[in-house]
Parts: C-alpha cells; structure tokens; sequence
C-alpha cells in the first residue's frame, strides 16, 4: 500500500519488509462487520500513483462503480503528515472535508500505529476510516457490492476459477507486485540481487505463460490481470530505474509488453493512469534512494497507445459482460499524465 | 576526465562544469615540450570504468602501441587518496611502484591543484606525471606517436577531415559526451531537463547521419567514432538509469545501437570494454545520487555481439590500413567485465 512504508522508514530496516494492513474490516453485502454495502455511503480514498491504491480504482471503473462508491484522489507527493488533498479547492477533500487522509485514520483510532496508507474506504456519515485492507478490498468490490455494479459489469473473481487465480496473485504478490519494493528498497546489495532475480524469473515464467493466452486465468479479464497491470504499467516510468529493476524494459518482452498493452487500452485500465502521479511520486518521496528529486524525463510514453495484436489470440475481455462506458468528467487523468 | 569531479564534489555547484585539465604538456615527436616520443618511456594510467580514459585506451591498441606504451589500470573505485593500483600483487603498480595516482601528481607539483584525473601519462624514470589532457591525448597519440605505430595502422584524424571532425565532435563533446554527465549531476529539474532534452537531441541527430554512412566521418573510422562510441557503450549500463538519460535506452534506437555494436565488434573497441568496471564505479562513487551504493543487475549484455548489419553501408572501418591483432594477455578483459 501507499504510506510511509513507500517513504524512507522502509530501508532503514535491513531487510524491506511490507506491514500488513491494520484496519481490515469488510464492507459486505450483508454488513456482518457494521459495514452494509451501501450507495453513496462510502468513499475511497486514493493516489493514482499507488499501484495497491490502482487495483481498486480499475476494479470500480470495470463494475461500473463510480456512482455508488465516490473517489478522492490525494496528491501524489505526500508529506510528513501524509496524503494530502491539495490537488482540491482550498486543499481539503470537499466530500470529507479533511485535508489529509490521517485524519480519517486518527477518527477511527486516535494515535493509529502502521502509518496512514491508500487505499483507504471512508465511511462519509462518520468521517471514519473502515479499511485499508487492499488485499480485500477489491474482492469484496467484484463479489460483494455486485447488487450495485453496472448492468454488463465483468465477474472479475469467478468462483470455479478462483484457485487458480489465487495461485497466481499469490505469485504474482510475492515476485513481482512486492518484488520490485524489495530490489528499490534493499539496503545491502544482497538482498537487492536476490529480489531483482525474482523479479524477472517470474516475469519469464509469466511471458510463457501469457504467449499463449490472451489473459493470466481462463479467457476473460480476472482479478489477477489487475494486479499484474498495476505493476507493469508503473514497470518502465519507475521501477526499472529507480527500483534498478533493469534487466530489461517491458518495452524489450514483446509478450508482456503485448499483454500490458492490450489492457491499457481496455477501458478501465490506462484511462485511470496518470504517469505524471505515478513518476512524481517515486522520484520525489523517496529521497533515501533519489536525494536530488530528480523526475526523469523519459521514458517516451507514445509506444503505450501502438497495436497489440493480442486479439489473436481470442478472448472475451468482459466474458458475457461489456466494457465500461466513458470515464466521468471530473475524473478524466489531466493530459500531462497520459501517454 | 575521470577524477575527483565524477564523486559528490561535482554536484555541490548548482550547475556541474567539468574542470579543465591542469596538466597540458604534449608528447611530441620532436620533443618541443621536454617530452619526446620514445618506445618504453612513459607509462599509461587508466580506469576501464572512465570514458575520457577509454578514448586512450581504444586508440592504443588502434595504432598497435601496446609495446610502446605501457598502461596501467587502476581499481574501477577510486576513495579519497585517488585512483588505487588495488588490482595489482601488493597494490603497487608494478611498473612505477606507486600505490596511488596521486604519488605522480605530486612528483610532478606538491599539492597540485584539480584534482587527480584518468587518463595519465607517467615518465617513468622520473615518476611524474607528464599529462592528464584527455583532450589532446588521442590526438597526439594519433599524430605525433606515428613513427611508434603498427603496420597498418589507421589514420584516426586524417588532415583532409580534420575540421568535419573537429566539428563533430566539438558537438558530441557539449550534448553527448559532456551532456549524460550534466544531467546526472544536475542538483535542480530545470538544469537536468535541458541537459536530458540536449542529449536526446543530439542523438537523434547522429542518428540521422548515421542511417546512411557507416562512420561520423569519411567512410572509415576516425577519433569521432572512438569519442561518440565511449559514451555509447556506457549508454544503458549507467547512464539510462544513474544518470536519468531514459527518454529511450540505446537498445531501443535501431541507427545507434547498430552503429555502437559494429564497432563494438570491430577489435580495439569492445575488446577494451569492462562492463563490470564501468557500472561498480558509476553506482559505487557517486552515493550522492546513489547513497545506497547497490549495482543493478542489469541490463542485459548479451545483444552486444548480436549481427549490426552495418557492412550492407559500406565504408572501410581501417582505410587502407588492417584491424588491430589480438589483445595481449595480461590486457584482457575479465570475463566478468564482458557481455
């Protein structure tokens, strides 16, 4: 997740270590934990730089969940207080009314220990923090607020698939999603070689596995498509310089480079990217391993919106479902972000 | 040059300028400044890591000077009594006895002024330190060393050419050479982005003249090759990432990486490479845009032996003259320094 632990805290310890997420209360279908799925009740709190934070942002956009389940969306440079609201009018979250995120955390528990992180879900009435589980969080979106989904939304957690998707994310987490943090943020070069192989291991097992399929798990979009998204798609703008992930570029794997861009250009996926978020925010917040903050310039950007071709290989993207419609007006990704 | 301004000194000034050389006394054939050509006289000091040293090191064995002109080379990781002779039994340079470079600088002036820099010329019976001028260095070792040459050794500044050369150069010095090292050492965005947007320019300028001529000048190799390919070679080990140079890697432009493979494969060029060098002294030295001192893995080297296609251009890499033979043993690259 997005907190502190992305900052400089997190390579003083000899080892990088991701802490588990602290409030894990569920919003459910039939509110077991006093949190009912609910219209208009709740609002998520992001940063489109984070790629946890992304997971649940794609995932609204493909459930057509804009409508029930509002968005804030925090600046990408967060400071010693955390994430910040400036990018609204007089700096304060105008649904919240809060002009930094840990005052929702510090509503829910005075003193919250664990750092503040997005994604985050608010409870609007309360002004409270309900969770910031990401883990769950987008699995409770595809399987408990299906009552609220737009007609045509995706089963992106279909039950006879779920082993095997909760294999792969397994994998996918360990290896890449967290694998690149261990090579950035290793302090001994070690640790750094160690992560930094498995980075790429599993990224080779993965482009074998996807030359042949259009998508990670049967023949639709899943879950697990997401979350390998939200990594490759931050691959070459952050990780392999600044995380020296750099064996080679995903624009150097035509597989991979083929599958991450074929979702790029699914809707719902690289209309919620904002590559100026995504690069200030690396480049900036950790000056542990960039004390300049510097932002690179590159890379050029343009290859993201170039042919795929992955339609070969068949595949129905929102299975018996449709594509999500337009991104709203007030949440369109400025044009300094897109490619 | 390679020396103390490629360490943190070089970025305390707002804006990095490279220090002029201190040391400009030329080895001639007629001996005008005390220092005449002579076989055995005088010892060459280099790093494998340093660009400016490289172009000495590529032109040596060009015009088959190895017998000569003898050469040092110093550890890649130089601390703060200067370039260390740690490679050597004993850590003595076993020619000039010396355990620092430093010890020839102050034969030459105590307490000299600028730094101690790579590439160096040594008069070994007397100890000291002839010239650290990187600039006219190869020139001269082009020039005036002619009576030393081997047979059929190549013209690298032929008369006829000199001003194209000249010119040439004179641009990739300010936007190439110079420019990767004034955007990595840059200490504000505005200052790194025009250096950046320089280099990136630049380069797709030389690309263009190089789409239809095999060489920058003229139909055979000349000192403008050697000077464009020491930056080239670096390109993707250090600069893409360590320098921030990333709009593209070297790989991903066709006309360029063509270009730097052939010469790669062309003997005196990448039998000089030491790709292990060049990225522990880049990522190891500079830990004021590196603190963590960690060396990438990547990328990966493999492409550099890859076929360039270039002899479908034409052009006549040696003239009238012959490839270079062999490297001699004791002057081979470690394996581990090669693709």
């Amino acid at each position: 997740m997005g907190d502190g632990g992305d900052g400089n805290a997190a390579y003083g310890h000899k080892r990088f270590e991701r802490s588990a997420s602290r409030f894990t209360d569920r919003i459910t279908a039939d509110g077991r934990d006093g949190w009912p799925v609910e219209a208009g009740r709740y609002r998520l709190v992001v940063s489109r730089a984070c790629p946890w934070a992304s997971r649940a942002v794609i995932s609204r956009r493909l459930l057509g969940l804009e409508d029930a389940l509002s968005m804030a969306i925090a600046d990408p440079v967060q400071d010693d207080r955390s994430w910040r609201f400036t990018l609204d009018p007089g700096g304060r979250d105008p649904v919240l009314g809060i002009r930094y995120l840990s005052e929702a955390y510090e509503r829910r528990e005075s003193d919250p220990p664990g750092g503040v992180s997005v994604p985050a879900v608010v409870d609007v009435p309360s002004g409270k923090l309900v969770t910031n589980d990401y883990r769950q969080l987008t699995l409770d979106l595809a399987t408990e607020w299906s009552a609220l989904h737009r007609p045509g939304a995706p089963d992106l957690y279909p039950e006879r698939l779920r082993d095997q998707i909760d294999t792969v994310m397994a994998e996918v987490y360990e290896d890449v999603n967290n694998g690149v943090y261990r090579a950035g943020f290793a302090s001994e070069q070690k640790e750094y070689e160690q992560a930094c192989a498995d980075v790429f291991r599993r990224l080779e097992l993965l482009a074998s596995r996807l030359a042949g399929q259009r998508y990670l798990v049967g023949d639709t979009i899943t879950e697990a498509d997401i979350r390998l998204f939200t990594t490759l798609v931050r691959f070459d703008a952050v990780y392999h310089g600044h995380f020296k992930c750099n064996r080679w570029k995903l624009t150097e794997n035509p597989v991979l480079w083929a599958y991450a861009r074929d979702l790029f250009q699914t809707p719902g996926f690289g209309d919620t990217v904002d590559f100026d978020h995504i690069k200030r925010h690396y480049y900036q917040v950790h000056t542990g391993i960039n004390p300049t903050r510097i932002v690179p310039l590159g890379p050029d950007l343009a290859g993201w919106r170039s042919p795929h071709r992955r339609e070969d290989l068949g595949g129905r993207p929102f299975g018996d479902g449709t594509p999500p419609g337009p991104v709203r007006a007030q949440e369109q990704v400025p044009a300094r972000g897109r490619p």
